[in-house]
């Protein structure tokens, strides 16, 4: 493990960090052409040692094996920590993806001149250090730190004990392809692997930046809770699809499905339908149908179940409304008004991605004006929320909150800015003297 | 006070909250000329009861000088607390200005249409409830509650006792003035002004969507600490003037002067100043005989001491050197390469704003490009660092966090932004199953 770690062994967490942050003031000044080139060898050398990385995964795999005919393990949580064989051509494939976007740093995001010879610029720089903290998933590795390199970030990466052959064995290639850079410090990538690292992690404010965990609902809340590092939280996904009453029902059925069979346990999927009652009757019979055929579980508010007397549709409770199913579980309720449909949306909805389905151009815009969320979609399905589809290369995870980055954030939620004043020996006592004035003129 | 705080009398802060989470509703709606008019008649009304103000101000002044004179109110508070009869018409000015910012809402960050027929815009929009606890001055209100009409955001303010009356007669010639325009809430700001309130505030995760304390260093460390709702710190000011080997001594001299003497109790004054070796035996003379002018009490490293035989200058213990006086004290130190004083700044500098004086331009740029802070300036006074000076139009506050908004935080950081994605039945089964490719392609 050394050999991710700084070369530090057994090293805290706080040595690791110090390191990072050394290793993110030399990234700050790397060119983009390095970091991009960095990138794309990495990608090659991923390919390269795929039967390496894959052996590696065989072991976490079979480990997990044994867990889960235990119960030690859930079979959701099995299927994310498999790398298939296609998979490392998928890792490497997203990490050119990520390499091309354009230079994330230096941007300028506003230029004034103040007065004569007092120009103000806003430029775009690094965050510094960031932490990700995640379980199974192994692609979680690559997608994180592609994104970090890219933005000049230095990253510390805590995966689950579970992945932990897999995570090593892509941060060792990382770090082997990254000597032939020797502008690029090894230390701007390091994995921290035991659990008490993570409670000493959520105390050093100062000397990381950024802190993301990706995980429950509550392993979230704890580390929001508990941190003293800016924490961006994976956001939970209570995600809603509202059919209006002018619905196009292939439509509403195709968005349906996509939005709650194509991966049931992504945080985008639909847990509540909502349905306008002028449309109840016609659409929920095609698309209950549907849904039982895809083996999903409907849980209806007492005007489904109206509709089905055979007693098919099992009674939703209030939980259900706020209850992130990951699975294939759907609340479907019946609102009288656009307006009770929002209401509901307001009381329940994670502020994640809210779908409606309706061909009423006008319904539609106040529906995205309206709702207050990170993603808010007319005809399309919420599986869409996500930093590759958005075209923004990868995610670092995907944000409830509303501060610094909101919905799937990718590169640019990796970076600040800083002001530069470039003068001339100017005070303000002159400004406040009324010496001189401000022009405050905006330059293009 | 019931008048100010949505005509709800005893009500708590969270009934308070949620008032406000319903005006921000309605505000978020408003066009931008509606904020603007608003704001242009509040700037009127506020001249217009300039008279009504200042006998409340007068009232608070007449207590805090009780205060004052047991020694139970700091004069630095004190100062703070007086509004000047030209004051009103300052207010009145700042409100006008923002009011001529360009809207900050409905601002396209970003357009990408990922397939035909499936287009993604990145919008702004505002945060939603905002709340600010300060102490003293009372001109913080139509500062802050400028920001926030503008930027369509429900405020809440927490003021200290000592302003009480100023604050309240601001907040009601806002609120009765927003009484002829129907569509703007009045609840959109509310007072609030118990001390148990802030505590309860602390916890309002969901029902305020920033916090920005406003105050001492302990005060603002308390809140972060404390708060579960997201706190963006008003920061913090150790900032640095460093004085170059190829400084131009009349610059620095001067910028030294402004930056230290113009309002030393700003958080953007500086603390200490750090010289170049080589042009220590010229310089500090000049700056020392300045300082004591100005009656700055120097506190310097032994070489500065060995300069001055005759023991003027006191000893700088480890404590000055991250120590904000907030008054008339500089430290001072004589570095001995450009690289010991970004060493220097890098482990006592708050990340505020540090300021470089030189000739030399590679050196300078390498100063603005390699620290690490919200503001980087070259030649010109840390005083700079406002949001008024910066162009902004006014300020909530500065940060030093790199999150959501660094340095001087105006209207833009009261906002935050959507995902719209409008499609036509598009589903992600049909991308995965790799029947449709994303096109990805970035529209004007």
């Amino acid at each position: 493990m050394s050999d991710t770690t700084g070369g530090k062994g057994l090293a805290g967490i706080a040595s690791i960090a110090r390191c990072a942050r050394e290793a993110s003031r030399e990234l700050a000044l790397l060119s983009d052409e390095t970091r991009t080139s960095a990138l794309l060898a990495i990608a090659d050398a991923l390919e390269e040692n795929s039967e390496r990385i894959l052996t590696a995964n065989a072991e976490d795999c079979g480990a997990a094996e044994k867990l889960l005919s235990r119960g030690g393990m859930t079979p959701a949580l099995f299927s994310r920590l498999l790398i298939k064989e296609t998979g490392i051509g998928e890792m490497a494939a997203r990490l050119r993806e990520v390499a091309k976007l354009p230079d994330p740093l230096g941007k300028r995001l506003a230029a004034t001149e103040l007065d004569d010879g007092l120009i103000l610029h806003k430029e775009s720089c690094p965050l510094g250090v960031i932490a990700v903290v995640f379980e199974s998933r192994p692609d979680v590795v690559p997608q994180v730190a592609s994104l970090a390199l890219k933005s000049g970030n230095a990253v510390l990466l805590k995966g689950g004990a579970e992945a932990a052959n897999s995570n090593e064995s892509i941060v060792t290639v990382w770090r082997e392809r990254l000597r032939r850079f020797p502008d690029v410090p090894q230390e701007s990538i390091q994995l921290v692997q035991s659990r008490s690292d993570v409670t000493e992690l959520l105390g050093l404010r100062g000397e990381v930046d950024l802190l993301i965990p990706r995980g429950s609902k509550e392993f979230v809340a704890y580390m929001e809770e508990n941190s003293r590092v800016p924490v961006l939280g994976h956001g939970e996904g209570v995600c809603h699809v509202f059919v209006d009453r002018l619905a196009d029902l292939h439509k509403a059925v195709s968005v349906t499905l996509d939005s709650k069979v194509q991966y049931p346990a992504a945080c985008n999927s639909v847990e509540t339908l909502l349905v306008h009652k002028d449309i109840a009757a016609e659409f929920l019979p095609r698309v209950v149908a549907e849904l039982e055929r895809a083996n999903v579980e409907v849980r209806g508010c007492p005007r489904v179940q109206a509709l089905f007397p055979e007693a098919k549709v099992v009674s939703a409770t209030e939980k259900d409304w706020s209850t992130e199913y990951s699975d294939l579980i759907l609340s479907v309720k019946v609102v009288d008004s656009f307006g009770h449909g929002l209401e509901h949306i307001r009381q329940y909805g994670s502020k994640h991605t809210e779908c409606i389905v309706t061909e009423d151009q006008a319904v539609a815009e106040r529906f995205l004006r309206e709702v207050d969320a990170a993603g808010v979609f007319h005809n399309a399905s919420t599986r869409f929320a996500d930093g590759y589809r958005y075209g923004l290369g990868a995610e670092v995870g995907i944000s409830n909150g509303k501060l610094h980055a909101r919905g799937p954030m990718g590169i640019e939620g990796l970076t600040t800015y800083k002001y530069k004043l470039r003068g001339n020996g100017h005070i303000v006592a002159e400004y406040s003297g009324g010496i001189r004035q401000f022009k405050h003129k905006p330059l293009g």
